[in-house]
């Protein structure tokens, strides 16, 4: 967060007045048409779609002509010392976008111990649904961003370049650092550098943090960074949910705008793991029967706890601290705070389908919600 | 939870409609007057009416012409490997209904280590007031459903017989199961059976799954399964507390219905401990002086946390694992999630009036209050 | 809390009516005009203003003609076993107002093992900025009323005078006692008179506790108890951070009330850390490289977790029960609940400028967001 003053309420016109202007310039996307579920079901093909390390950014290439994701990631084994995760190159102007299921396997470690990482601040839409495209505000033209998995002790190296129409930044829970000079707010073209070290294991937010941040986080700019432990956890299969809220205005050229007087009312339209509402339903998580699962839950808010639970099933452990610090046993639902993030893990030793939610449910119910496959 | 998709906002128009024919068949159960608080301040009776296992099941048989509870625990010493929670044959359309105080003590531990549960489902008329009638969705007539209690590792063979005009399911937080099928709907006159083994201590919430989870949880279909670990905790006087939510529309022949777009809008009319605004600060919770006191908080939500205190006391003991892990000491208060459970510990050494609360009195305030009752 | 039973939402008109009368008393204050930030940025010179002991009730005097503060605390040194605090004498129909910033210091524990508190319940108006003036209920003229430190074990003896015009009564989270009696609502005019032993370490809420009790806190009758462990924590700067909600009406004469139809709204207007929107952004908190930070964060609330977070900064400790039990290590957020207190510690080994803030940012962005300057 930058450390300039919050604007206080009266301000919003002006604020109000700069989103207007993207706006515009959203609209001008056109209508933008139901482009279907083009991903959807597609889970494995999506992890590895041409490229075995797309999974390493979250974010896997879309097949429609215009959102051409540029995988940096093939320079992971050929870096040198550094992994890069790149997230750039969408263009802002896309004609038209599809739905892509948001892969939310946990991506590898970083095999170096330092990582670069290059984001990129996009005023971009983004189809959340076979009828509803959004005009986010995103790291790298989705939301939420890449997924950054590093070790305890490594250090990332950091540049957000300014793509977009305002001012934007990057506060990453995962760093101790300055804020005021790391954080700080960057004008369009213009970019920001800094490196910190990982101090501590978790599953940690990154957002925008220019002014209001508020708005920032609740339109998109949000991601997780997953700090793993010296020691390893326990194995299992690992996922990352980010929870979002959506608060959307009226549809302008087929687009929906986020809305900051509605942010303020708090009631959200929709809430999201991974940017979709629901999108796990019809493209379930799948795990075997016997395996760990574990779920990196980050909560990006803006505003409302996620109570994170799972149908059927009770968390035998839930790291109250750093993993593996303070194991809750026996949990059956559990509040990640807005802003933070939680590590829960299950044993999936009984098969079926199992309903993730945020058992919150006058908020949850608005998308919330997925299924974990236990095939046997 | 059942697996098929929750509904789009927009279906809402149709789930309304089945809610409104329940509510037409409601509205002719007519006027029905105050008829005053029955069982008010009958703190003990109440528990041994007419028999000494009516406690077991949380409800006690009401002295209404109308709504006699069949009591089914008479079978308790009697049915051989099982104990059987019976809360059923509840007339739906009771012409009358009288304010009963939900019993909050804890029922004794299931004596066989195979308990039977036979629920029906059925909408019902509660009288939650002097004044108030709400047009309940139930587990048995009452809102809370019984209270169960078993032991770690005990098995519970459940069956859920549907005598509502459309479909439910119940959510047990104690169960590892496939709930596709064990947590499935089933349709009016259909039964569904299922068995499952407690793994973990503790308080744990069910609730009817049936998309909108939101309306089924907030119409009243909620209830506590507590779980006592293999070592008993230090002897308590034990107490049950299931808060909820009640978000209602306007009365329909002086019958109070629940809204479905209020609970969208996450602001309740009313939020109680056991079904029941206030219903402890007129008959309060009754226990002496060195009394170790516990209660199993359950928030059933279906939105807001329970922020839980007592006035005039501190916890020495908040387990927050599954007890008796991770004891917390010295608590004036803490949240627990829609959809969790907590057990709260308090050495009553004090004599006094001691009122619990739901400490975020926004909410609160509005019924999740009542008192705690210390004799010398 | 007082034992008596909250009154129905239908009895707010009468409760109104008292308001209003208050509010008529307190538009008679006139147009106060904006008189400026008189004590912004004065950091150091507000913790000595004129008296050393002046930190130890939290309120320094004002350099204002006519809000003079008494300070009791001169004879810290000289009243035999105990201390004094006394927050009084605070001209109830002041004709005007200028604005202070509330010293997050911790002040010195106390010397003596007997603490005795003269506190007076004030109706008053408080400059909580440039250009907004509240019609808050205080202890002692000010919001949050006097930080108060003791020792695990001390004993408190209390005593509150009421000054307002309509019933208060005091409720310490930090004590254990029978409510009825010690924390009984008191008519103007008439005191109350008790005494309590500080069982547990933490950091505690205090609140007038009359009905409604939402009124209370809401209006500004709050503050925080800090309890010290038998063994010290680790050496710090210590800072006490009282959250809480202003839910206002229509200005009169100036003067901006408190609206109890807002606060059951549960949307705030400001949302503030020691009573003012934003006033440690421009006059940060301020400590050196190397030290260790301690932040005992009470939330008044009255109905929202505080969310608590240092941009740039990770906990490594949170203290989850009684400190220096359960700490949890490596915390990015952790919500406080409402009519809570928990105790947040990190190492200031970065210089830099972090802000604090509520991360539940749709409430939080409000005004609960300060600065802590750590300095080379």
């Amino acid at each position: 967060m930058a450390t300039e003053d919050l604007p206080a309420l009266s301000d919003l016109t002006g604020r109000r007045a700069t989103r207007r202007e993207f706006l515009v310039k959203s609209s001008i996307l056109g209508a933008l048409g139901p482009l279907g579920l083009a991903a959807c079901g597609a889970d494995e093909s999506e992890r590895k779609p041409g490229g075995s390390a797309a999974s390493n950014v979250g974010v896997g290439p879309d097949a429609g002509p215009a959102t051409a994701v540029r995988n940096a990631d093939s320079k992971l084994d050929t870096g040198g010392h550094a992994n890069i995760h790149q997230a750039t190159a969408v263009p802002t102007k896309a004609p038209s976008t599809t739905f892509r299921r948001f892969d939310p396997a946990l991506p590898p470690v970083a095999r170096e111990r330092t990582t670069r990482l290059q984001f990129t601040a996009q005023e971009h839409p983004i189809r959340i649904s076979d009828d509803t495209v959004i005009s986010a505000w995103t790291f790298g033209g989705d939301t939420p961003g890449p997924v950054v998995h590093v070790k305890q002790g490594d250090t990332v190296e950091f540049t957000l370049a300014n793509e977009g129409s305002i001012p934007h930044s990057m506060d990453f829970h995962a760093a101790q650092i300055d804020p005021k000079v790391a954080f700080r707010s960057v004008m369009p073209g213009q970019p920001v550098s800094y490196t910190f070290r990982a101090r501590f294991p978790g599953a940690f937010l990154y957002h925008c943090g220019t002014s209001p941040v508020l708005m920032h986080i609740g339109s998109g700019m949000v991601g997780a960074v997953i700090v793993d432990p010296p020691s390893p956890l326990p194995a299992a299969k690992e996922f990352v949910l980010v929870e979002s809220e959506y608060y959307l205005g009226a549809a302008k050229g087929g687009v929906l705008p986020f809305d900051y007087t509605k942010m303020l009312a708090t009631l959200p339209d929709y809430v999201v793991f991974n940017g979709r509402p629901s999108q796990y339903m019809t493209a379930p998580i799948k795990v075997k029967v016997g395996d760990r699962v574990r779920f990196y839950v980050v909560n990006a808010g803006p505003t409302h706890p996620c109570n994170f639970h799972v149908v059927g099933e009770q968390f035998d452990t839930v790291y109250l601290g750093a993993p593996p610090d303070l194991p809750l046993r026996g949990i059956q639902t559990f509040g990640v705070a807005p802003g933070g993030g939680l590590v829960f893990e299950m044993l999936a030793d009984v098969p079926g389908e199992f309903v993730f939610v945020n058992h919150g449910f006058g908020h949850g119910q608005k998308g919330a919600i997925g299924i974990l496959s236990v095939e046997a």
